[in-house]
């Protein structure tokens, strides 16, 4: 297997964040989707990252990221000004008000990846407009898994691109509420059956403290939210899920069902570790140690014997 | 082991439940906790149930928990009408609106135990005044486990009385709203905590189509909900989640850690079981067999082999 075929690209938002939450404030965050699911992803196999950023962008601060073998030759840097995004969040953190969007250089953003970059072998579309997904997806060569993540604002303004790209990707991933608005269904796994059937092998539904549902044909698998007792910041947990999830199916090599499971593992490991700081602060110094504890704490979670099991040890 | 040691109690409404969900509507349903509660719970053990109806109300339709070996011994007739309650369900299942809640001959309803009842070994109070539940614990003589359940119009209304009964008790079951407006703490983890401070060993937060978290000490464990393809009523979920968990404490006869686990288990796959028909409709034929089926079930739906478990068959 060369370095191309084990590797990982995803291509989305490299922002500023302007965060409030219960625990606290900070402004000018680096953030964004691409960044979050590659400081996860990085920790597990080689990602090539691109996005856009403008001027003032703070570079130095995502040389964690090349440092953990992050390639950021496709991280273009133009005139103007970065994405940002501005937030608050309510007091379960379940919830949040969006305070501002400025999308910058990312509005007309057409990157052509590098040939390293089409040949990867997982491929993770952050949220970002359908249009841009189409761009990329029709560069990718021969991935074997290449996946996409929307939100609400994608699935009300932008259907018909959205449905397109659905219909021509592995694995969609979504929170609870976008797949009932998506799909029109408010039962959760009726939902995921619909996603299913206008495309996609995988459902990933994220639910947040409530942990994901991961759809894969008639199976079902469901990955515990890992129990903080301090939530400092949510913000990219998603995205961190993912790139948690990417780096162990990378890492395995497979999409076999135990493997992807444990995936599922993973990304609810590093979707918790994100929001235990503002930012990617977590992630920095983060090692796969780390994880792995936490791996095994969330097995442990939800391990149980039931009577017909009891003589198992 | 008498028979009277390895029996549960349960005081708390018979009612008569008028529902509308988005499946449809139903009138004058069998209901109350103690015969959602009972109608699990009775699977497994048996089961006293001491609670009050007045004189409309339709006995013969309670025929299958005595043909079940509940003890309907403490079930008083009294002139008047029967608790009654009527709720609209919303879209997702997970909200819902009460729209009358008429007390009727519970209002007054102070209950003598029998010889039979005060002696149970497993005692559950389900959601009613915490001054009827506190009139109880005054003749309950050596239970090993008394368990409570509350609702937000008990935490709004009656606060004082309410953490009285907290403070005597050794479990208390409530949904994650409730865990967090009681404790005022917003983090579900540690809400638990801060009720596990005011007594209870045990705090067990129902989290509906989520499943549920279980606290002991310091210990967690999480149990998913059941991926019900179809929610028809959800009416005593909850309830039937308790009975479902007592069932299987009282099977097992012991609060050893993994057969507790098992027993959370056991309630959500009760929990699940009660959401597929009107009232108690599901429970009447259900056998245990189908029950020990979708626990498999459950337990399958979360399990993984981690990295370092691969080798475990």
């Amino acid at each position: 297997m060369t370095s191309s075929e084990s590797s990982i690209l995803v291509v989305g938002t490299v922002a500023l964040d302007d965060i409030q939450t219960p625990s606290g404030r900070a402004d000018g965050v680096v953030g964004g989707a691409a960044v979050h699911f590659s400081a996860a992803a990085s920790l597990f196999a080689p990602v090539h990252l691109v996005g856009v950023i403008g001027d003032e962008y703070p570079i130095e601060e995502l040389v964690f990221l090349r440092d953990r073998g992050v390639d950021l030759a496709g991280l273009q840097k133009k005139s103007g000004n970065s994405f940002r995004w501005g937030g608050t969040y309510h007091a379960d953190m379940n919830t949040r008000d969006t305070n501002h969007t400025e999308v910058g250089v990312f509005a007309d953003f057409q990157p052509v990846l590098s040939e390293e970059a089409r040949s990867a072998r997982w491929v993770f579309l952050a949220n970002a407009d359908p249009t841009l997904q189409s761009f990329v997806l029709d560069q990718i060569d021969e991935a074997e898994l290449v996946a996409c993540d929307t939100m609400n604002y994608w699935i009300s303004g932008s259907l018909d691109p959205l449905m397109d790209v659905i219909s021509r990707i592995d694995m969609i991933t979504l929170n609870d509420e976008e797949a009932r608005q998506i799909s029109g269904v408010s039962n959760l796994v009726g939902a995921a059956k619909w996603i299913q059937e206008q495309g996609p092998r995988y459902v990933l539904i994220k639910k947040g403290e409530h942990g994901a549902a991961f759809f894969s044909g008639d199976d079902i698998f469901l990955a515990p939210g890992y129990p903080l007792m301090e939530v400092k910041d949510p913000t990219g947990a998603g995205d961190a899920f993912a790139g948690g999830m990417f780096g162990q199916i990378a890492r395995l090599g497979s999409l076999e069902r135990e493997g992807i499971c444990s995936a599922v593992v993973y990304g609810c490991a590093l979707g918790s570790f994100t929001c235990e700081a503002f930012g990617p602060g977590r992630m920095v110094n983060l090692t796969l140690e780390e994880v792995e504890e936490r791996v095994e704490e969330l097995v442990d979670l939800t391990r149980v014997k039931t009577a017909s099991r009891m003589g198992e040890r």
